[in-house]
């Protein structure tokens, strides 16, 4: 591991690189009425800095747009991995990708949740910025703009994973085509006959989900069949929720004959629910999902979904990330959505009459 | 976190403590024929040594029997997480309850996998002597005897959870009570009637699918039936083995009427085998399987199965690796077995006819 160079070589490095930025933390430190060694501390992540100090010189460090020299920001050989919640294998599928690009490059992965929050907390930034890694990926999180600047600050690069949010356009991001592959499944349902299609989606704040039920719409506008906002249930992405929205939508006395589920998990949970109610899939209800995990093809009747490349959308998030780390230049906006596929197994058929 | 005393406490500190161990590094280092802040280097990890002398320090070291004290090994606020290899849900379980633990101590979570090999890599262990996490749990996975000693050296405390292998008595385990688990899920299908009982096992060479065909053995021995080898087929633990060697059983003029499957997702597997031959399951078959992942509650018909506390042994694992860093004294022998219970569903019901 590198270790930081004797106080002689860094001052010449700085004289002969950017006599701009030595100013800027010397600047800093006088502004903040510190000494430099505790602006350094600060840009360290360490501990023994009094929480206003910090606070005054986080400040001015966003202030002044200050950025760590490359040179001097020795780096552990670490990724990190954010999640906002560690559930499901869809989590796993991003974990493998992330993985195994870290593992090519010599690095381990440093794995967080934000729980629940869609920022991770203050503590976690902190503890990124005193362990220096590579770079970060963020699962379905964003980062507010204190912690930006935080990473920024350090030279600490990032990418966003399928975000939640909009992630603006000057962070670089990794999606899949979520539109795309809701008019793909729902064009598809439309082609074996079905005229009332529902949708169960995911939490409305998050763009994917929104894409999804956009792409529905669209398949249904283009096809000339009108859209039913009664037919549109909107949960979380967990099991539970495709099973009471499930319940909600096979309950109604015009229930549709299909439904679009908006993702693999909330279609298991739409199959209990027809279980539950003596309606067999695909003879009553057709069902397509979407990520196409492990469990799709295991399931009785194997399901017919929308295949998301995770672990592809996670090698590129990585490779993207450490990509961004080896330039000087972080700034480069890029946005990247892979390409998602349906896959038609037997949870889809015709409807019946 | 910890920062190095100032030289002057350390030394004081030292003569307190433990003359003995001061003199075996310097002692160390004349065998070597290399200096004291060498010896130091290896022990740090540093990139900075080179390898016949790196080689000769860590030999020295283990046959010494050296351990660094605890007051000068500064901590990184990591725990470490090895995994034989990252997949399914089961993986998932583990990682969240490891992260649980982790997130209340403040620490953070840095995932490898060993990669099919049943020990991780030379360079891995490097890398945790580098980072000097607060600990390593090592999940289906064993370490060699080097790596052992490079981790007592450095006093990084270690717990194999499910060992695959026999992880030794000295060695701190958690684990859960398979052998138990075996002999209910197959009291169980004795019970409903079946006489003819099949199992598939995950692989002979680790000692968790070992204990779990004991104890359906025991079952039928104690039963007074027969054990027929014919019917017990081993695998690794994957869904694909479950479905193969479902196949060599069911096709048999003599097929089974139930089945003990060594994990969930070989259950799954099972369940496709018998779609494929027109045998419904309970009907024509009754399946218990083992861990109780998520999916087994939603597939069709939910799968009745052995519940192996996956999170909460991960949290063990984890707690009981922070509790021996916290101690002077490393070498506690600690093996766990949390219990397993039986989750009846409806994938078994009695034989017909």
């Amino acid at each position: 591991m590198k270790q930081p160079k004797p106080a002689g070589t860094q001052a010449r490095a700085q004289t002969a690189q950017s006599t701009t930025q030595t100013a800027t933390l010397a600047e800093i430190a006088r502004e903040a009425g510190v000494s430099a060694p505790t602006v350094s501390k600060v840009l360290n992540g360490r501990a023994d800095v009094a929480p206003a100090t910090r606070t005054r010189v986080e400040a001015l460090l966003r202030e002044y747009g200050y950025r760590r020299r490359r040179a001097e920001a020795t780096r552990s050989p670490l990724i990190d991995l954010v999640f906002h919640e560690l559930e499901s294998a869809w989590a796993m599928e991003v974990i493998r990708g992330v993985e195994t690009v870290a593992r090519e490059a010599g690095l381990s992965v440093v794995l967080s949740e934000s729980a629940g929050r869609l920022t991770p907390g203050r503590t976690w930034a902190d503890q990124v910025a005193a362990r220096r890694p590579h770079g970060v990926v963020l699962v379905l999180s964003d980062l507010d703009a204190s912690q930006r600047a935080l990473l920024t600050s350090r030279s600490i690069p990032f990418v966003v994973m399928d975000p939640a949010g909009d992630p603006g356009d000057d962070v670089p991001s990794i999606g899949a085509t979520n539109w795309q592959g809701g008019l793909a499944a729902t064009r598809h349902l439309i082609e074996l006959g079905h005229r009332r299609i529902g949708a169960i989606s995911g939490p409305s704040r998050m763009m994917c989900s929104r894409a999804r039920v956009d792409g529905y719409r669209a398949a249904l506008e283009t096809a000339g069949l009108p859209v039913d906002p009664e037919l549109i249930k909107a949960g979380d992405f967990h099991h539970e929720a495709g099973y009471r929205l499930g319940l909600e939508l096979l309950r109604r006395p015009d229930r549709p004959t299909a439904v679009f589920a908006g993702n693999d998990l909330q279609a298991l949970g739409l199959y209990e629910a027809a279980r539950e109610l003596g309606l067999r899939v695909p003879e009553d209800l057709s069902v397509v999902g979407f990520d196409d995990l492990p469990v799709a093809r295991w399931v009785g009747p194997p399901l017919t979904t929308v295949r998301q490349p995770l672990m592809e959308m996670a090698e590129a998030a990585a490779r993207l990330v450490l990509d961004l780390g080896r330039e000087e230049q972080t700034s480069t906006a890029t946005r990247v959505e892979l390409a998602t596929s349906l896959e038609v197994r037997s949870s889809t058929a015709a409807p019946r009459g």
